[in-house]
């Protein structure tokens, strides 16, 4: 495995999306083809051998990492949508934001009933989407036993709300 | 290349997002690794020997096919994203849709100036939001001689709005 310094690959915006907070932009990965291979590789070496018999994705930024992993992979690919984006039957899951809440949705036939499912987000920071992903996926019949993200932010303490799941990323942050 | 009945693999959904729209469902490809790595191996064919300098793809459906592409061939990947979702300068262009408008962006450091761009979508259908992109990537610098889509919708009239551009997709359905 190559070494990569993927911090340097990384952009932080001062106070996006609002005053106060260190946005960790990877669509500075995306436009440099070193260091999404690198992601990408990174991925196919933690999970190769863990026959997962999905991956779960979050809408939007988490498509651009599990899709390449996937297709390497050759493993089923399960989007987490937004409420009103899926066509077909789906599970929903309402959940708590900081302020108000949001609603997400799976495609109830793309669930591996008795399966393996590992959830792929860009950046994993409260833990709040994935921990509702996992419980859509557990009403689905499946088991998630794994989440990736290729950053964390460990400071806001995702391992207590993801407690349970095995936690693997490339880079973590401490608060500023 | 190997021989593929993708319509097998597209799910179509009536009445979505409303009544009287068939709507053409590409997660069933996401769900089929045999499909997707079709459609992955054959944009990878269609491209290879085409030297763009990047690719850009419309948010989100399209990131789902643009980033495996990107992936195995290099190149960089602009994401077109709704308003408000990147964090860096951007350039944003206002279109009109069906009822009302709609507004995208891209990241200006970006746009590979005086290079050639590459516009990928899950499904081209008026073409409205490609041109909208295609314009944005222009007015940063770049030109952008073609588009492709996994699924076209010609009865809709794309090859108009996107005239001067080529354009390639892997299944063509009609009115129905």
């Amino acid at each position: 495995m190559k070494e990569f310094n993927l911090d340097d690959a990384i952009r932080k915006v001062k106070d996006f999306p609002k005053e106060g907070i260190l946005f960790y932009d990877i669509t500075s990965i995306l436009t440099n083809p070193a260091a999404f291979s690198f992601c990408i590789d990174r991925m196919v070496e933690l999970y190769k051998d863990e026959n997962f018999d999905a991956v779960a994705a979050a809408e939007a930024r988490g498509f651009l990492f599990a899709a390449p992993f996937c297709e390497r992979l050759g493993i089923p690919l399960i989007l987490i949508r937004k409420k009103g984006k899926l066509p077909g039957d789906t599970l929903t899951k309402t959940y708590a934001l900081e302020y108000g809440e949001d609603s997400i949705q799976i495609h109830k036939a793309d669930v591996p009933v008795g399966g393996k499912v590992l959830l792929v987000d860009d950046l994993i920071a409260t833990g709040g989407t994935l921990k509702a992903a996992a419980e859509l996926l557990e009403e689905g019949g499946a088991t998630v036993p794994a989440a990736f993200g290729v950053v964390g932010l460990p400071f806001l303490a995702y391992d207590k709300v993801l407690s349970g799941l095995k936690i693997d990323t490339l880079i973590n942050y401490d608060s500023e």
